[in-house]
């Protein structure tokens, strides 16, 4: 399993009439999220892009949202890979505000596809190489 | 059942270095299918807020993307109420492209919120009765 | 000169807590207005990129708020092109509500960059033939 | 003067198909820069908004763009604010990429408003006093 924590601030204009955290821009929370953990194992999801020639859409996403974030608070995106990825990666998410208390959870799906081609491949061997030593097998 | 098509069309601005409408941006999309069903049966989310006082947090989504929106697509969204709201109302979505293709489709839920005393309450009476000639019950 | 006129409600996640539409979403309505006005003559900005590999960066873009635009209000977009474009191509724009009163007027301004050079070049000929129809020469 | 320097990264949701980031996200990014140069100040836009019942609109923007910043670019957001505010208060802005070259240039200026009476008030003294100390006069 891996885990990681990044924080990002809620900006006024990500804010709706609410006062709140507009809920579809926690998708591009999660995004971050989810490109600091790779960061954290030593590939970027750049590099995947550019040098491997894959990229990664979003097949599938759900979220609960319990309370609401605000402006300017500081969040603590919690993200985590749980299993070794196959056909899709799936990425789970715990967002907090500064109090500690649970904003939301999320699941984000993603594959891969060869931008080459535009068809759909299982997870490449060098990222599943990476990230293999962080589970037990 | 309560349905209703709205067309948008994929702004630049909206979609990412994929070339795909970004994931994130479909909650607005979702956001105007229901205001635009909500509007079609004579009331409007603007009036909820501003008139009666209530506001509609979002409390989840599910999202299941098929297949990439591109850039200048007029999409269509198909909106649509299933059952009569109670604690929750509930809306189910389906965008396609202009093939006609699914592109993806997705369940949002909401909640209502007296904006005064901040705290939720079940569905107001005048929606409950605007909305249930449309059911059979 | 060429004018055109296109209108955009304003969504709920565009809104910021103030309660206005956020003073930097304004910058994708501008790029609906002028998509449309170059639809209206017979182009597509999508054509540009994809059948003569063009993009068009935007190099200015200068903006006055007057007041402030509201959630659900069906805002007026006048976009004009009031010179044939050379090396940059520049937009002018007004955007009203719906009692007709002034929100902003803003000016944006764009180059041409062949895709596959990624080099400057002056306006494509053909767009320049399309347009110089409207304009006295 | 006053002078401010921070750091965001470009998610990938704020680029567009270009592969630039979107020319009407940098607003964001200038109001990010002018919250963080208040705050280092001592002083919070949230607190000016929710404690003072001032907000503070934006009245005009300039934005003249050089060159793209690219996904996963750790930007620099230099801001300044060169004169004590009075009826308005004007801040300058570059943003530097990772090679520490100008990505563009803007300036923003914002007004006071009294949020009970929606009325336009000039600079509020506490604001005044507070940023006082950094000028010459």
């Amino acid at each position: 399993m891996i885990q990681h924590e990044t924080k990002i601030r809620v900006r006024y204009g990500e804010t709706d009439q609410m006062g709140y955290l507009y809920y579809g821009n926690y998708a591009q929370y999660y995004e971050v999220g989810r490109a600091e953990l790779i960061r954290s194992v030593g590939i970027t999801y750049k590099a995947i892009e550019e040098d491997y020639g894959i990229m990664m859409p979003v097949t599938s996403m759900i979220i609960r949202y319990i309370r609401p974030a605000l402006y300017d608070e500081l969040l603590t995106i919690k993200s985590s890979l749980r299993h070794l990825p196959d056909q899709f990666i799936t990425f789970h998410y715990e967002i907090f505000n500064e109090k500690g208390r649970l904003v939301n959870g999320a699941t984000v799906r993603l594959c891969f596809m060869d931008i080459a081609t535009k068809r759909r491949i299982p997870t490449p061997e060098y990222l599943k190489e990476e990230l293999s030593q962080y589970f037990n097998t």
